[in-house]
């Protein structure tokens, strides 16, 4: 692998000007465009101990929106305040830096996206070992593959399947928003493991995309139904349900998982945009059928990114996993990228190229 | 030990009268005593390969009510039909054997209660292994014992707490319906175990009992609220909830557990007496915090039951683990016991006394 040539071009520095996007107010329901703003901000002035970095790359996330409400959800980062700038992972290239390990040119990923330049102390990681400062190697692929496949996106997939669900190749697996970017992730590790693999998306061109382009064995439009596609796709129960969704597609699982099932509680984008959470009514199912609902975050298995990103890559390389791209340009297109990601118009890994 | 008088006495083949308990009409809301009746019926005749059993001790289990409504739980045995005799968990002494190793005398437990006599086919257990003809050592305790703490209700807690909820020395753990017949094994079994541990239940008296007499380091009335009661006993969250209730009390839960929390799904009384299931709003947090839900049936960890079952009574004759009786006299008695049950007027295990 070499890196692409788009990535890592040294500026000067009276080119350089600074941005970011701030929360104008928090959302009244689903987030609206306007509810964001990107404005020029001071350009980050080198301090002993930091790192100067472009950001080039941004991962545009779900979870993002978790801290636009006024309260985040218990155990989350912090809330935004209105006039606050953003956080999210990004990618970006090293301007100056003052910490050993870390020289002008190298890629790294951290945690300060939603700006064009940060300044990044490696020692002080508000949002912890998720977004912690690391050196990426461009030998394991190009930087889109790192702010995805590589990165959290491929080990949320590949910690929810086998640290959380313990995933075993006879099983029957249901995974929602599937055409997502850790969905996608998931059902494709879900194949390559062996697994008959049963995805679902909101739109009939996802459907077609997790068919054909991942080679899902069965796939539905949720918005037509869940109970009725399920019965039919996995006549005899799910062993295994990845939740992205909540709501009424955990209830359906629920109903459709067999005895000893799990489900690995990875998001639940049906109550992240201003909508009330949608509690299953029939969890006790989980009771009379022993079944395992087990929530996890991914940075809860940060240890393994080395090796899970190894195992990633190569599967890359060798064909079995693929990484669609829902690309936007340019900062001033950030807001419109999380619109649009939340509300289910991307497919793949949404990303904003920011240089 | 030895077994108490009460049990075993043989009785001549002329006073042999049968009677069983009936489901008159599923229950409208809670249910009543009249919505089960008493009646006269056929004294089994005794067949080839079958055990004559009379039944001396029925043990009184939320989980009867489940069969009760007109559907019962996806994976739970089948609804009852109005004019069909309940069954459930009994100790009885065998009248007439044709199965080797069960000969007259001997105490057994089986799955067909609610009747003073019954026909028991061992290789052919409708109930499953929770429900299996099994010979009673007398030695190990009397026929109490046996029905609560050395049965299902032992084997119930004992996995709820080590099984399912990996339960640690140093967990807070926070047991609901703790004065109950599950509940009271796993206060004491998780005190036992060096945790300290914080009960609930629904009466001053009972909440004096979970202090006084079963000696939990805190206890409080959910009637008063859950939220500042387990904020103030304990402060910094809890690790393990061993749920007996679900509904708010799964709600509570959620909201008080630590990071990398487990909760045993045990059973969820909340939901069971006619009351529409309460689906807990806040299950994000299971994603947030990294949080375990683990549904459960004890049937699923029989082949534990030897050695929990001699674990158990080993604590009991130690006098680290008692078990106090709620008893009902008389096949009669059985509605009333049920819906007592039920509704919460009993503390500890609920048993009626057959003959």
């Amino acid at each position: 692998m070499t890196s692409t040539a788009t990535y890592g071009t040294t500026i000067g520095t009276a080119e350089r000007v600074n941005r970011e996007v701030r929360l104008v107010r928090h959302p009244d329901g689903a987030l609206a465009v306007g509810d964001l703003e990107v404005v020029p901000t001071e350009m980050p002035v080198m301090a002993p101990g930091h790192v100067l970095i472009r950001n080039l790359l941004l991962s545009v996330d779900a979870a993002t929106r978790l801290r636009l409400d006024p309260v985040s959800p218990p155990g989350y980062l912090p809330a935004l305040k209105p006039g606050e700038a953003l956080a999210g992972m990004v990618i970006g290239e090293v301007v100056e830096s003052d910490v050993e390990g870390f020289a002008p040119g190298d890629l790294v990923h951290h945690d300060l996206g939603y700006r064009d330049y940060a300044l990044v102390d490696p020692g002080n990681q508000a949002l912890g070992v998720a977004g912690a400062l690391t050196r990426l190697d461009r030998e394991l692929g190009p930087p889109e593959l790192h702010v995805g496949l590589l990165g959290m996106t491929g080990l949320t997939a590949w910690a929810g399947l086998f640290e959380v669900a313990s995933l075993k190749p006879d099983d029957v697996v249901w995974i929602s928003a599937a055409a997502g970017a850790v969905g996608s992730v998931a059902a494709q590790l879900a194949k390559a493991h062996g697994c008959r693999v049963v995805g679902s998306a909101g739109s009939a061109d996802k459907v077609a995309y997790l068919t054909d382009s991942l080679g899902l064995d069965g796939a539905f439009n949720w918005r037509d139904g869940l109970d009725e596609p399920l019965a039919e796709l996995a006549p005899d129960g799910i062993d295994v349900y990845f939740d992205n969704v909540g709501g009424d597609h955990l209830r359906a699982a629920l109903d459709h998982l067999r005895p000893y099932g799990r489900v690995a509680l990875c998001g639940a984008i049906a109550g992240y945009d201003g909508r009330p959470p949608q509690a299953p009514e029939n969890l006790f199912a989980a009771t009379s059928k022993d079944l395992n609902l087990r929530g996890f975050r991914a940075g809860t298995y940060a240890d393994r990114l080395p090796e899970v990103r190894k195992n990633l890559a190569e599967l890359w390389e060798s064909g079995q996993l693929k990484l669609d791209l829902a690309r936007y340009e340019g900062l001033e297109a950030a807001p419109e990228a999380v619109v649009d990601m939340l509300s289910g118009r991307t497919t793949g890994k949404c990303v904003v190229l920011l240089a």
